[in-house]
């Protein structure tokens, strides 16, 4: 098939649900798509060495050398249309783009946030807050949700969730862990490769797969 | 062992959650527990049939006989004291009680809510309801909840959740009948079970089960 789509992976971070993208496309798991650009927010994330060492093309795009979400937003906006992406997916990007990026591409940008959506999530809750939040609530169930992006935080139509168990001795870290491993790393690449073969349809907000 | 716990189950309509109990309890999964009665906010809930085929005391107390909660509940609290209630579970029940109730059984009023908490509950989410926004929203998983009851609605220590697949062409209605089998009946007799046999630590909010 001649339909190849670019995947465009955003980060900021250890890049570790970039690595999962990364090992689903070595094993043949990424459907018809291919990851060809990573772009991070920040000059140190260790997620641009996983980008070298796969071979795969890398740009930065320095948060803070812009003054507002505004002017960097448009100019994400502009390196994700110059890297004709197909897909571009937030693998631990860490900073909130505004509508001028989500309305260039529509439905073609998927997040994976760290709790069973509408469970902790909206502004503010990112990275281990996430879990710390769920801790303190002293839920049983947590787990992940992959969805598209829209202007709204964390409230795009939701793809796939996973749960995963809470254990009653666990620390931020060691829930967000199982929820990586459990969750975040097999659904991700799996929404992304449902993508790719155009196998989700969006309707009224909510998606259902072909 | 001479600790029995008296277990008083409130109820208001069909009684499958209060089936599940004494289903439980005749395969001897109740632990120390015993159903001594069964109070009905109808008059004319099947729950009362269930009651009297399993040979369990029943009660009524009619919402509508009483002109507001803060009456109904001193009623309530009258009965479950005279019952000598050491644990009360809702079973479906479908009035609010104010705090005069929880405060005269702290942490010995459990709830089963068809979510997992925090997603869609509080005020005004009961019964299909819950489904239908969980189904708006698009979640692709949902759940149950068995928690102490506090005098804000669904926000007590969370004891046992179950997580639930939500399928594409769910319908409120083959939802909630999911989530009841799958779920709903599993945990509340087990909840009910853990806490007979003295086995849940409430601590700064959350339990921990011994």
């Amino acid at each position: 098939m001649n339909n190849t789509k670019n995947i465009v992976v955003l980060v900021s971070g250890g890049g570790t649900n970039l690595q999962a993208l990364i090992d689903a496309q070595s094993r043949g798991e990424l459907g018809n798509g291919k990851i060809t650009c990573v772009v991070s927010s920040k000059a140190d994330a260790y997620a641009l060495v996983r980008a070298k060492e796969s071979g795969i093309k890398s740009r930065t795009l320095i948060r803070k050398d812009y003054d507002d979400i505004a002017s960097y937003s448009r100019a994400m906006r502009d390196i994700l249309l110059e890297e004709k992406a197909d897909l571009v997916v937030y693998a631990g990007f860490m900073t909130i783009l505004d509508e001028s990026v989500c309305d260039a591409f529509p439905n073609k940008m998927i997040n994976v946030h760290p709790a069973l959506i509408p469970s902790f999530c909206g502004k503010g809750y990112y990275g281990l807050h996430v879990h710390e939040e769920a801790l303190k609530k002293g839920v049983k169930i947590s787990g992940a949700t992959v969805h598209f992006i829209t202007a709204e935080c964390d409230a795009g139509p939701i793809i796939l969730q996973k749960s995963v168990e809470v254990m009653e001795n666990d620390t931020p870290e060691t829930l967000q862990k199982r929820i990586m491993e459990q969750a975040e790393w097999k659904i991700l690449p799996k929404a992304v490769q449902l993508f790719c073969d155009e196998k989700i349809v969006v309707e009224n907000g909510k998606t259902y797969i072909k």
